[in-house]
C-alpha cells in the first residue's frame, strides 16, 4: 500500500486500522471486499466501502465506470436512468457490481430497481463510483454526513472527512458544506468519492440569495441542481413535501421545525402565501435529475425533533405527499428514497415503518437515527443508534448517522468514527434479525475466535481492531497474553471458556465411559 | 457540600458533575432526588442513585434503616422479608420509600411484591441502604459491577468505583471480586453503599477450596452465604438452574458456557456425575437468605456467549428450571429476580421476554445486554445497549451494563462511566416506550431548553452535562455562545431552529391578517 500518498491525505494507510487484511477484487468488474486472514488459516471476506488507497487528492480516483458510461453513449442511449435500464430488463454493469457485492443474483437486483424498491445512487457524470445499492432487501447502508458550515473547516478537511467515513464504513456520504466555496469543495470531494454523494441543493441556492429565503424560486433552483448534478452528485435531498398546509401544523410543536430544509421552505411558503416551488416545479425537477441519473432523497423537512412532536399530524401529513410525489419521479425515472425520522420513542418507530411501506409503495426509507430519547446531549449516537438498529431491522434500508456531537456541535474526526461504528453496529443488527444470507458468518467467525482464544483474529474480525486490541493492551499489554488461554477479566483460575473446554474433555469422555458401560452389558437398551 | 471529604475518596464532588442541581430530601422518609434548576425559573425533579456526600469512607454512611428494623426487632417480628411483609398486607418503611421514589401508591408497591412482580432487594443487616424496586411496573433499572480480580485493583479502587457507579445512575451494584481479602472488600462496598449490593458467592466458595472445583459442597457454600448476608449483600446470584442434564446441550455450541458461575457448576456437576448442590440444596440456600431478607437473582449459567448460541436447548432447558426454583423461594418468603441473557440477535428477543414472563410467573427479569451482535470488540457498552433498550421496552425490569472493555479487558473508570451512561439511555427508553408516568418529562424539559436556546439548561438537563457543554465549547468555547440563538452545526444564517421562530411568528400574523379579513367582510363564514 503506498504509504507515502495515504500519508499526503492525512489519514494513516489502510493497513494500520486493519491488520492482517488485504483488499481483493472479484470478476471482471473487480468488485471490491476486504479479505482478513486468521491465524488459523481461514480467510474471512467483508463488505469493503474504502475504496482505491493511495491516490493523490488533486489527482481523483480511477473513472472505473467510464467505460461503462461510455458505451452506453456510444450505442446511443438516451436514458440513463438505472430505473429505465431495470424496467427495460436491462442489467448494467452497476447492477452487476452490486449483486457481486452483496451476493445475490443480478437479476434480482434489477428487479428490485424495477419496482423501485431498491436504488442504486449513481450519477453518469461519476465514474469514481464503486456502485451499491439501497433497498430493504439487500444489506443495510448507512450515511456519514461531513460539510464546512460559516464557522468552519477547509476543503482539505472535508475531503479526509470523506476518506475518514468510508474508511470506517460509511456507504455514503452526505455533503452539507453551507459556507463558502461549495461549488469547489463538492468537486474535490466527488472526484476522491468512491460512494455515493448526496447534497442539500436548497443551501446552496440559499447561498446565492445571500440568505434571502423570499428569493429563493424555481429557475435557480434548477440552476444550482443543474449544475451540481453535471458535477457529478448521486442523490440531492429535496423537501419538496413541506406543503403551506402543512407548515401551521408545527406551530404548537415542543421543537417546531427542526430541518434546515425544511425551515427554509416552510418561511418561503409562508413569506408568499403560495405553495412550495418544489412542490409545484416537481415535474421540472425531475427532468433534470433524470437526465444524469441523480436520485431522490425526498426529505423530510417536517420530521420531529423531540420525542414530544413524534408521529404528528405534520410528520405524516408530509409523508403522504411524499408518497405523491414517488410516483412522479418514477413516471420520470428518477429512482426514489424517502427521508424519515428524527427522534421517536421505541415503541412508536414501528409506526413509521408501516406507514411509510405502505403511502410510499414499498420505495427504499432513509432514516436519521431515530433518537429514542431526548436526555444524553453528548451520547447521541447512542441515543440515535438504538433507533437505527430497531428500525433497520423492520426495513429501513440506509440510516444516517449521527455523531457524539449531535446538537452541540461540529463533529471531529474522531466523533465522525464514533457515529460511523455505532452505525455500523445498528446496520449489521439489523441485517442479523433480517436473515440476511451471510450476515451471520462474521459473528460466526469472531465468537470462534474469542472462544479459542486467538485474540489476534479476535481483534482483525472486528469493527475496530485497534481500539479492541488498545483495550486489551491496557490491562494485559503482554505480547503473551495475545495467546494466553484467558483473560484479565477473571484471571487464569475463573475463566469461563476455559473450564468450558474442561467441562467439553469431561463430557467427551463420560460419552465414552458410558458407551463403554453400555457394551459391556451387551450393547442391549434395557 | 464538603468537598474536602469527598475529595478524598477520590471523586469530585456532586456539583462538579452536575451543575444548577442540588440534592433533595422529600416527606419523612427523607426519600433522596436531585433538582435542576432552570434559568427560566422553573425546577426539574430527577430520580438520583448518589447517596448521602462527604462521608468519610472509613465511617461509612449513615444507617438510615436501622430504627425501621430496630423497630421491627423490638416489637418482636421473625420474618422480616419484604416479600412477607407485603404478603401480610404490611406496607413497610421501604415500600413507602420506594413508592415516593417512583411517584406510585405505597399500596400499588405492597401488591406488586405480594405477587413477586416485583422485588426490594433490602438485606436487614445493610441499614445504609436507600431502598429502590425491580419489577415491570417501575423505573427500569440498571446494575453496575465492579471488583477485582486476580490480576489488579485495589480496595480503595474498588470502593471508588462503586461511588463513581451510583454518581453516574447505577441503581445496583455488583462486586465480582474473584482476589483476595474478599471479605473487606466486601465490607467496605457494603458500609458505603446506598444501592443494594449483588454478589455471586459461588466466587468465594472457590476461593475457600483454593479454586478446585470439585471440592466444592453444600455446607461450604452455606457458610459463605451465611456470612456474606451477615454483612448485608442484597442478593445473590445463584445458579441453581445449570442442572447435569443441561449440561451435555452446551458442548456443540459456538461459545459454550460463557457464564464464570456456570461453568463452574457445570464442571462440578460432571466431576461428580450429581446433581447441582445448588439445586438439591435450594431449601436450606432459601433458609439462610429469608433470615436476612436477601433476594435471589437466579442466575443464567448457560446463557448464550454469541449470536450463534442464542436461544438454544440448554439457555431454555435452565429457564425452566428457574421458574421451578422460583416457586420454591417464594414459598420461603424469599423475594426472587430471574436473570437473562447475554448475546443474542434483535430478532430473537422477544422470545426471551415472554418465555421468562411465563415460565417464571413475572418474577422480574434482569439481563446482561443483550449484545445483538459479535462484531464490535471495543464497543460492546453499545451492541448491548441497543439491546437492552429493546428488551427494557419488553418490560424487563433490570439492565445490567456493559462497558467498552467487554470480552477484552477490566473497566477503568471511564469505561464505566460510559457504561453505565449507556445503560441509563437505555432504561430510559424503555420507560418512555412504557409510557412510564412522568418519564417524558425531563426530555420534554430539554428538548423546550434546546428549542429556546437556553444551552444551560440543555446542558444540566443531560445525563453528563459536563462531556455536553465540552462538545459546545469545542465549537464555540465562547461565553456569549451560551446564550445566542444558534449553534455551531448550522451557523447564524441557517439555524433552523431560528428559523422556526419566525415561521411562528408569520403564522400567527397570516392569522391574524386572516381575522382582519374575515372581520372586514362582516365575519360571516362563506
Amino acid at each position: 500500500m503506498p504509504t507515502t500518498d495515504a500519508a499526503k491525505s492525512g489519514i494513516p494507510p489502510l493497513d494500520q486500522h486493519f491488520p492482517n487484511s488485504r483488499k481483493i477484487a472479484h470478476g471482471d468488474l473487480q468488485v471490491p471486499a476486504r479479505e482478513i486472514a486468521l491465524t488459523n488459516g481461514e480467510r474471512v471476506t467483508v463488505y469493503d466501502t474504502t475504496g482505491p488507497q493511495g491516490c493523490p487528492v488533486e489527482h481523483g480516483l480511477p473513472k472505473r465506470r467510464q467505460p461503462w458510461i461510455d458505451a452506453r453513449t456510444a450505442r446511443g442511449d438516451t436514458n440513463f436512468s438505472q430505473l429505465h435500464y431495470a424496467r427495460r430488463g436491462l442489467v448494467t454493469e452497476e447492477m452487476r457490481f452490486v449483486a457481486l457485492r452483496e451476493n445475490v443474483d443480478p437479476e434480482f437486483v434489477r428487479s428490485e430497481v424495477a419496482r423501485g424498491r431498491a436504488i442504486i445512487p449513481a450519477n453518469r457524470n461519476h465514474p469514481e463510483l464503486e456502485p451499491m445499492i439501497i433497498g430493504r432487501n439487500f444489506l443495510v447502508k448507512i450515511n456519514s454526513n461531513i460539510g464546512n458550515s460559516a464557522l468552519g473547516s477547509s476543503i482539505q478537511e472535508e475531503v479526509e472527512k470523506l476518506q475518514w467515513s468510508i474508511r470506517w464504513g460509511a456507504d455514503t456520504v452526505m455533503d452539507l458544506s453551507t459556507g463558502k466555496n461549495l461549488r469547489e469543495t463538492r468537486e474535490w470531494i466527488l472526484r476522491n468519492s468512491p460512494v455515493p454523494i448526496g447534497t442539500v441543493p436548497i443551501y446552496e441556492a440559499l447561498e446565492r440569495v445571500h440568505g434571502r429565503v423570499e428569493d429563493l424560486n424555481l429557475k435557480l433552483y434548477l440552476e444550482v441542481i443543474e449544475e451540481q448534478a453535471a458535477q457529478g452528485v448521486d442523490y440531492f435531498t429535496v423537501h419538496a413535501g413541506v406543503l403551506l398546509r402543512y407548515v401551521p401544523l408545527t406551530a404548537e410543536r415542543v421543537t417546531g421545525i427542526v430541518s434546515r430544509g425544511g425551515s427554509i421552505l416552510a418561511k418561503w411558503c409562508l413569506h408568499h402565501h403560495e405553495e412550495n416551488f418544489l412542490y409545484t416545479g416537481f415535474e421540472e425537477i425531475c427532468k433534470v435529475m433524470q437526465k444524469y441519473d441523480v436520485s431522490f432523497s425526498l426529505g423530510d423537512g417536517l420530521r420531529p425533533g423531540s420525542i414530544a412532536d413524534a408521529n404528528d399530524a405534520a410528520q405524516f401529513g408530509e409523508l403522504e405527499t411524499l408518497g405523491e410525489l414517488t410516483e412522479i419521479a418514477w413516471r420520470h425515472d428518477v429512482q426514489t428514497m424517502i427521508e424519515g425520522p428524527g427522534h421517536v420513542p421505541l415503541h412508536l418507530i414501528r409506526e413509521n415503518m408501516d406507514r411509510q411501506l405502505r403511502v410510499c409503495k414499498e420505495a427504499p426509507f432513509y432514516t436519521l437515527g431515530p433518537l429514542v430519547t431526548d436526555i444524553a446531549p453528548g451520547y447521541d449516537h447512542i441515543t440515535s443508534g438504538i433507533g437505527a438498529a430497531l428500525i433497520g431491522s423492520m426495513g429501513t434500508a440506509m440510516l444516517c448517522y449521527v455523531t457524539p456531537k449531535e446538537h452541540l456541535g461540529l463533529p471531529n474526526r474522531d466523533d465522525v468514527k464514533q457515529g460511523v461504528i455505532t452505525y455500523k453496529i445498528a446496520a449489521h443488527a439489523a441485517d442479523l434479525a433480517k436473515g440476511h444470507p451471510g450476515a451471520a458468518d462474521r459473528d460466526l467467525a469472531l465468537s470462534r475466535a474469542r472462544f479459542e482464544f486467538r485474540w489476534q483474529d479476535q481483534f482483525a474480525l472486528g469493527l475496530d481492531p485497534v481500539t479492541a486490541r488498545e483495550y486489551h493492551d491496557a490491562t494485559l499489554p503482554q505480547d503473551g497474553a495475545k495467546v494466553a488461554h484467558f483473560c484479565s477479566m477473571c484471571g487464569p483460575r475463573f475463566c469461563s471458556m476455559k473450564i468450558t473446554e474442561e467441562v467439553r474433555e469431561y463430557a467427551k469422555s463420560g460419552m465414552q465411559q458410558k458407551n463403554a458401560e453400555f457394551a459391556a452389558r451387551g450393547g442391549v437398551v434395557q
